[in-house]
């Protein structure tokens, strides 16, 4: 059984790794998409797709997963929720069940007859990807949030610096 | 050393697994592009980026390739060269050589200042996949043409089927 | 003469309704255009185009309209003000007149020279989509704002489950 | 039964008038879909779709057709055939068969499930929107091919004098 | 050395003036970009860019500028921020240095190794385009916020109506 | 009065030039469009909009152009040619008359009520785009074709060999 984990991680938190760690224990393979991948450099979504990418693989490694059994693939938004699930469908391997929070995720997968899982939420209010941006542009601590080689890519990317200066030009 | 190695892959046949198991001994870990990731269903493009992804990771497992060293990461087109480069480096890890043979991805990459090798022909007068698509809409004989792993998910998915009716298509 | 009618439409509520008689008893043919035709499971926009065509036509099926001089046709948004009023002349029969309430397309019509009338309002404050959208979602009363029609249809597609997750996803 | 029949109309001539005949024969109701609405003033696509829209709906009065059984809904193209039913679906009233002698978009609505009917050909060697586009060009007969309603819309928006310049326009 | 400044202009104001004025007595020439091309008809961005483009020229015009030194270039987003600079550069003349303020830009042009100079605020708490639209609309002064050139441009197309009918139109 | 003249420019040839020459000569100013601002790297269409506003530009500069009188402004296309016109009107300042040969945009212009010039030939069968694209290609001598700045640029940016590969890939 293949199962499909639908996200933006922007950025890949301890959270989303208790949750891919849960999906491998159940599922024999894992498509992990990374969502609303034309998205890069603003508050919401500061990372590119290849850096996302970048990101969770190196966390990967570190957690020694198999990655044989783990497909990382970035998918560009449609602009008509209506098709969006058929869009997913026509980029990656078949899946015959999803998990996510996100509720519009859920809603239009259900909708289109697809088994949908919450994800378990493993303190969630402490991660959430929000928090992480909030956090690092607070100068605040967040190494207890992301896992050690997602902080390594943020830093190695400039990422810090990034996020500081798009955080000063939303508020300008 | 990470290698990107671009292609349609309409689909993955014998040539294409030979390049790939060129590249996985000289780098370290390869990224296969599937481009036009949008197209499908037509003479030239009849499969999906789903279903040539499923393909071309079938032929890998049987081949025995390891598999945690691979990213195959579908992308669909953007409509203006000048910015295809740019596009595609946004959306995968960063690697630092390309393998292609197509001359416009092959300009594009060196424009951009990108080192790109032309992948070795492995009797490329036989494997292409427009001689693999001619073969199975004129009931030849393809068997020596792919990798098992590729005719079983073509038969799968109706792909025979599929490949007559758009070549009918094309002609009326 | 022909006149065209301009909205969302989510939903079709009586206010539209008598609109629509309003503009019937003064023109020969109406032109119903279903705007935004791209959007839908937003809390802005939660009906597909092909929804909220379903609920217009049967509303007017049930008031007993004359089907044969009305014309319900779904127009995508482009994403530019200044060439929406040539995109919605390209996609529909010709037109001399416009009905609509909304400011932004009352003011594109206008500066291309097409002659806009106001809807007459028949207590607006009640008749609302956005109030619609919220008592559905307050689990409070809207059987009074909407022809049964279109509470049939809503009820039939799961309308209310879906507003309710919608209206969930965007207060997270 | 609601029957759908998706075409071009480049233009609408007397073998789709046949086939709309024949549907309402069978189905309550029949949802005429104007394909490539966002087509128009190519050699292949001279019209827009709201021309198309107004040669067909002219033909069908003329006949004497029961307006209030039939649906005209231009859709634009997505570039991408393994969404494009959905995307269909999203746009006009539910469905439960389809009629269409286009080759692709049957291939497409069977792949989703949906039965498809063959059109009828009513002597298709003579009744052809190529054939008609060639016979204006040509300077040739075209009366016995259309409609009267359609021949003086294509009169009356000078389509005669268009078809010849980008006629021209294609050979330079 | 030729010198890009972006902006929006919505409108071109005296503050932009002087920016314009400091760039040219340090550059050999200027490209002028106006951002967000396709935007009109809206509170933030109330000018199509053929309107914006003659403001600006009309005003350059009045200030005797030498123009064979000034390009003045309209630009169309592209919906991604990773791509937005080649996007840019591959629609414009080669550049060696960029001003601008918006910090996006700013960020964007830095991560592509371009350099970037802050412009000169020249009393930035009056010259701003907000503050001239919300002068408009306010029925307030904005004289001494524009040049001479520009307001006339925007009374000859109607920009006060145009700006009060869209403010309207967002609060409601 | 201020003329437009649309064209590819791919590249800016001799023929061009005396267009430019004979509209300077009738009109106050006059506004040159790059068409299919978006293409490049094509054998239709090799050089990318900011490449051939540079050829244009050194072009005119050596011919001792007014350039304060000349816009040049590249424009991408919209692939609907009903709302082409609308289109470049929404990005340029305004114009009363038109300068074009392709009978595409002529009759375009034309249906939208603008009056079209044709453009005097000059020798045309030696002057064309494509004449210069094909002696490039057949190392064939185009010194007498285009302007001694446009062969420079053309060099300078190695759009011999880019050519040249650009044929080998079309012709594979």
């Amino acid at each position: 059984m293949r199962a499909l984990y639908v996200g933006r991680f922007q950025p890949f938190h301890n959270g989303h790794l208790e949750v891919v760690r849960h999906i491998l224990s159940r599922a024999d393979e894992l498509i992990l998409v990374i969502g609303s991948a034309q998205a890069s450099h603003s508050a919401m979504n500061p990372f590119t797709a290849g850096e996302r990418f970048e990101m969770i693989r190196a966390a990967m490694v570190d957690e020694g997963f198999d990655l044989s059994k783990i497909y990382i693939v970035p998918v560009e938004d449609v602009k008509r929720n209506a098709i969006w699930v058929t869009h997913v469908k026509s980029l990656v391997p078949t899946f015959s069940e999803v998990y996510t929070n996100e509720p519009l995720a859920n809603l239009l997968f259900e909708e289109a007859g697809v088994h949908v899982h919450k994800t378990p939420l493993f303190s969630r209010g402490d991660y959430s990807s929000t928090n992480v941006r909030a956090a690092i542009v607070a100068h605040g601590s967040w190494d207890h949030l992301v896992p050690p080689a997602v902080k390594q890519a943020i830093l190695a990317i400039g990422g810090v610096a990034r996020l500081m200066r798009i955080h000063g030009s939303d508020k300008s």
